[in-house]
C-alpha cells in the first residue's frame, strides 16, 4: 500500500512480539531505511524499537535519524541507557549529538563513557564548527614507514574493524607527523616484501584543523580524493575527513546559501518535517526588515508628490523600473554570492568585476531601454518613453553594482556574503529607482513645460 | 611572487627546455594543480606543453582542464594527435569532451579509437543527460561468486590497474546480473579460503542506467556508499558511479538551482572566466520576460487611475506593499525548490504544503500589517492605514501561495521548478499586488467619500 517497497515491513516487523526474528530480518535492511522508517513513530516507540534491536543495530539506525530527533530520545532518557548507545556511534557524529542537548545532561553522559572515549569526545567537541576539525574523524589508520607491505597488510587487519576506512592508509613518523599516503589498492598491488616507504606517495594533500570545512570539501573535490587528512601544529596527523563527510557539508552549505539569497534564515530539516512556528520565525524578521526599507522608497515618492500629480501617467512605469533595477541586482549578487562560495572568486576580484559589470549592466539596459521606450511611447508619448528609457538605462546598472558589490562588502566585514539576499538588492535598488526616475521625469518634463 | 605556491614553479617549468626534468618534476604534483597553472595559458601554448609532458601526464592534466578548455583544444587539433589523448582519458569524462565538439569531428575522432574503446565510448554516449548511466563509468571491478577470497585478490592484482575504484567489487552471475557486493575492505578482513558467496552482501544498493542522476546523488549520500552500481533491464551490471561523480553533480546542480533562481541561465565556468558576451546573454532573456510581465502591474495601475488622481499619497505606500509579497512569495518559492531538489518533497506532498502556507503567511502578513499600519497611520491617517494593513495581510497571502505553487505546476509540467525564480514570482504578485491595493482603497475610500 505504501509508495516505498520497505517502510510496510518494516513497522510490521515492530508488531511482532520475536526480537529475534526482527534482528535477524532488519540485518538485511540498511539502517538508513530503517530509521526513515521509525522516523515516523512516536519517540516513546523509536526508543523502544532500539532497545528491542540491541547491540550494535540500534547505533547503527539511531546515526541515522534527523539530528534534532537524536537530540529529543537522548534529553529524554536517562544516561545510563544513551552513554553506551552513543559510545558506539562514530564519534565525529557523536559530538554532533551531545553539542545538540543540555551541558548539564552533557557531563553526566560523558561522566559515564570509557575514559579514551571520553577523551576523543571532548578533544574533538573542542574544534569550532564550521573547520575541519569539526566534520573530521579521529579513526583514521595511520603506519610508520619502514613497516613491509605484508606486515602492513597484517597491521591493518587487526586495526580496519575499528577504522572508519582504511582506503587510505597514511605514513606517520615518530612524532606522528604525516609523511606520506598509501592506496589500499596500491598495498594490493605491491609486492608483499615492498617497503611502505618505497610505495607510499610522499605529496600528501592534507588541511589545517582550523581551517574551513568548505575548504576541505574544496580539496576532496577537486583532487578526486576519498579521504583528506586533518593535521594541527608540526604536521601532526589528528584526523581524516571523508567524502562522505563532504557530500553532506556540501549539500549543506549549498541550501544554507540557497536560503539566506532569499531571505528565509537556514531551515536544515525538510520543510513538511519543520514546525510552522519554525517557519515563521525564521521568515518573519527579514520580511519585517525589507518593510521598513521600502519606507525609504515611499519616503522619496513622497518627496516628488507634485510631480506625480503633474503627471499620473509616471506611476505606471513605476513597478516596471524599478523591478528591473532589483532583478538585474539580484542577478549579480546571486552569480557573486555563489563565485565566492565555491572559492572561484576572492575579495581582491572585485575591482575587476566592478569594470565588466558597469559594461554588461549597460548592455543590458540599453536593450531594456529600447524595450520600455516603445512601450512608454505608445501609452504616454514621447516625452515620457524617453524618460522611462533613460531611467531604465541607469537604474539597471546602478542595481548591477549594488548587487555585485555587496556580497563583497559583507565578505570584508567578516558576514556571510549570501545575507545580500535577493530581496535586500531589491529595496536598495528600489530607492534608487525612485530617486533617479523622478529626479529624471522633474527635471526633463519641467524643462519641457517651461 | 605568486599568491599559490605551486603556480610559479609549474610556469618555470614551461620554460625549461629540458623535458625529462620537467615530467621528474611535475610527476610529483597532482594533476589538478598542473591544469591550473596551464589554464592561463594560450590554448597553443597549452597544447606545447603537454605534447612535452608525454603519455601518461598528459592525459591526467588534459582531465582537469575546463571542459570548455578541453573542447577547443580537441577542435583545435588533428584526430591523429586528439585520439590516443582520449582514449587514455576515464570513458566517462572522454564522452562528455566528445559531446561538446562537432559532429563530424567526433566520428573521424572515433574512427582512430580500438574497437573496444570506441564500443565503449559509443555506449556510454547512448544515455541520455542528466541520468545515471550519463554519468557512470563502465569500469568497475566485477567477480563471479563461487571463488575464493585468495583467488578473488589474486584476479583484482590483474584487474586493478585498468580499474576505477576496487573498494568496492561486484559479484555477478553468468549472465553478468548484479548479485551482491563485498568492500575490498571485508576481503582483506576474511579468510583466504572463503568464498566470496560467503562474505559478499546479497543486498545490494543500485540503480538503473535510466533513473536521474540526482537519485543517484541522493542514494550515495543517504547511504554513505563509495560507489553504485548501474544496472539495466533484467538486474545486469553495465556501470558505476563513484562518490566522486556525485560530488561534482551536487555542486553542479546546486550552482544550477542557484542561478535559475535568480533568473540567470546557468554559468558554469567561473565569473571571471565566462566572456563579457556569454554573461549578457545568460542574463537578458529573462529580464526581458520580466519587463514584459511587469507592463500587466503597469496596466493595473492605468485601471484605478481615478483611484490614484484622487489620493496621490496611495502610491507612497505602493513599492512596499508589492514587494513585500514578492519577498514572501520568493521566501516560499526557494524553500521549496530547495526541498524538491534534494527530494524531501514530492508532487504530492503539494496540498499539505498548501494548507500551512496558507496559515503561516496569514501569520506572517498580520504582523508586517501591523507594523505598516503605524507608519500608515502617521503618514496619511486612519483610513489609508486601514486599507494599506488589508492589503499587506492578503497580498502577502497571494504572494506566498504563488510561490509555493509554481514549482510544483513547473514539476508537473516537467519543467525544472528552480526556474520559478524569485523575479518571476515577484513579477506575478505585484500583478496581484497591484490589483488588490488599488481595489481595496477605491471600495473603502469610495465608501468613505459617499
Amino acid at each position: 500500500m505504501s509508495d516505498s517497497p520497505i517502510d510496510t515491513p518494516i513497522l510490521d516487523l515492530i508488531a511482532n512480539p520475536d526480537d529475534d526474528a526482527l534482528r535477524a530480518a532488519l540485518n538485511d535492511v540498511h539502517p538508513f531505511d530503517v530509521a526513515q522508517a521509525v522516523e515516523e513513530l512516536e519517540n516513546a516507540e523509536i526508543w523502544a524499537f532500539l532497545r528491542r534491536l540491541g547491540d550494535p543495530l540500534n547505533a547503527d539506525v539511531f546515526s541515522h535519524l534527523d539530528l534534532d530527533h537524536q537530540a529529543e530520545l537522548v534529553q529524554e532518557h536517562a544516561p545510563e541507557e544513551t552513554a553506551p548507545l552513543l559510545e558506539r556511534m562514530a564519534p565525529d557524529d557523536r559530538v554532533d549529538v551531545l553539542q545538540a542537548i543540555d551541558d548539564e545532561l552533557r557531563e553526566r553522559i560523558l561522566a559515564r563513557m570509557t575514559v579514551s572515549q571520553r577523551r576523543v569526545t571532548e578533544r574533538l567537541a573542542g574544534y569550532e564548527e564550521g573547520t575541519a576539525g569539526g566534520v573530521m574523524s579521529p579513526e583514521f589508520a595511520a603506519l610508520p614507514a619502514d613497516l613491509t607491505v605484508a606486515e602492513a597488510i597484517g597491521l591493518l587487519r587487526l586495526q580496519a574493524p575499528r577504522k572508519e576506512t582504511i582506503y587510505d592508509i597514511f605514513v606517520i613518523d615518530d612524532a606522528s607527523r604525516l609523511i606520506g599516503v598509501v592506496g589500499l589498492k596500491d598495498l594490493i598491488l605491491a609486492s608483499p616484501k615492498d617497503r611502505i616507504s618505497e610505495i607510499m606517495r610522499a605529496e600528501v594533500i592534507s588541511i589545517r584543523a582550523d581551517e574551513d570545512r568548505n575548504e576541505a570539501a574544496r580539496k576532496i573535490r577537486e583532487y578526486d580524493l576519498l579521504t583528506l587528512p586533518v593535521v594541527q601544529g608540526d604536521n601532526r596527523l589528528v584526523g581524516l575527513v571523508t567524502v562522505d563527510d563532504v557530500l553532506d557539508v556540501t549539500e549543506e552549505e549549498a541550501t544554507t546559501d540557497f536560503h539566506r539569497m532569499a531571505s528565509v534564515g537556514n531551515i536544515q530539516t525538510d520543510l513538511l518535517g519543520a514546525s510552522m512556528s519554525l517557519l515563521y520565525r525564521k521568515r518573519i524578521p527579514w520580511l519585517l526588515v525589507l518593510v521598513l526599507m521600502n519606507v525609504f522608497s515611499g519616503a522619496g515618492i513622497a518627496y516628488f508628490e507634485d510631480t506625480i500629480a503633474a503627471a499620473v501617467a509616471l506611476v505606471f512605469f513605476l513597478p516596471l523600473l524599478i523591478d528591473s533595477g532589483g532583478n538585474a541586482g539580484s542577478q549579480s549578487a546571486t552569480l557573486v554570492v555563489r563565485s565566492l562560495a565555491t572559492g572561484e572568486t576572492v575579495l581582491r576580484d572585485w575591482l575587476r568585476l566592478l569594470r565588466r559589470e558597469v559594461l554588461i549592466a549597460g548592455a543590458l539596459g540599453l536593450t531594456m531601454g529600447l524595450a520600455v521606450s516603445m512601450l512608454g511611447f505608445l501609452r504616454a508619448g514621447p516625452d515620457i518613453a524617453l524618460v522611462v528609457a533613460v531611467t531604465m538605462v541607469l537604474v539597471v546598472i546602478v542595481g548591477s553594482l549594488i548587487g555585485m558589490s555587496l556580497p563583497f562588502i559583507l565578505t570584508r566585514l567578516k558576514m556571510d556574503p549570501a545575507t545580500a539576499s535577493a530581496p535586500l538588492v531589491t529595496s536598495l535598488a528600489d530607492i534608487c529607482g525612485v530617486l533617479i526616475y523622478f529626479s529624471i521625469a522633474t527635471w526633463w518634463l519641467g524643462l519641457q513645460a517651461a
